[in-house]
């Protein structure tokens, strides 16, 4: 089990308290032409999946559907899980544990919020190099696409 | 996003900070003669799955290994994911967000830890009522088995 501790900004006292992984989603958004991937705004800057914290209070397949309009504009739907990514190591700022979607995309892709930018990549030109183990998850992709191994969600 | 109020146990001040979902695991384990369920210690009382909180800088595989050793003595390998259930009333006393692993059990069953008893149940003779969304996992289960439709985990 691991703490935190964290100082009272009143008196600066020191408050010892659990601290538990974050969760996140992360959406591998399918379009025509290919996948989108989005260029971060902040640091660590590069090409990412769409994605981001979950909101206490909100099921997974609502914060993806959100984070995926937030980010790129484009409504999702179909999801199906790819898997979950909780190597400590993954994101050097804090412990988070990834739940990674496929989905559908619907509409024009316009990137906003923690987006810069915004691209759609057909499958066979991928980025070689992406933030955090973003290509790792899409080496896990384009495999269980092959083998249909990818679990369809009742969520839409 | 959602805050949490805390007091300054010295002060008494008011803290406010993010809060955030509690990442569990839950282990179907499988043995000879079917799968492993506890009798839980604490409240909510009655039959669950095997599992617990994840540690902060722990990996979801490793937090499932040490919940399935603690509470039922048994060694688990040939991890599947079955999926990732995060309804936000799945737990009333907080958002949890459970993995669910499917793993075969090695070893002499024995209740240890928040495990006040084990029993090893038949698929067709599971309890109809389990504590948490357990049933509706486990009904997932016997669905995807059925399927071929559990992810190979590359952890052990």
């Amino acid at each position: 089990m691991a703490y935190e501790f964290l100082s009272c900004p009143t008196c600066g006292a020191k408050l010892k308290e659990y601290r538990n992984p974050l969760p996140t989603v992360d959406i591998i958004i399918e379009v025509d032409e290919g996948i989108v991937l989005i260029e971060r705004k902040n640091s660590p800057l590069g090409w990412a999946l769409p994605g981001g914290f979950v909101d206490y209070g909100e099921p997974l397949e609502k914060a993806a559907i959100r984070e995926a309009l937030e980010e790129t504009s484009l409504r999702i739907c179909n999801l199906r899980l790819l898997g979950c990514y909780s190597d400590p190591a993954r994101d050097v700022r804090h412990h988070t544990i990834s739940v990674v979607y496929v989905a559908s995309g619907h509409g024009i892709p316009c990137a906003a919020d923690d987006a810069a930018n915004l691209q759609v990549f057909p499958l066979d030109s991928i980025p070689a190099k992406l933030c955090f183990d973003h290509r790792l998850i899409l080496d896990d992709y384009l495999r269980r696409r092959s083998e249909g191994m990818l679990i369809p969600i009742n969520s839409d």
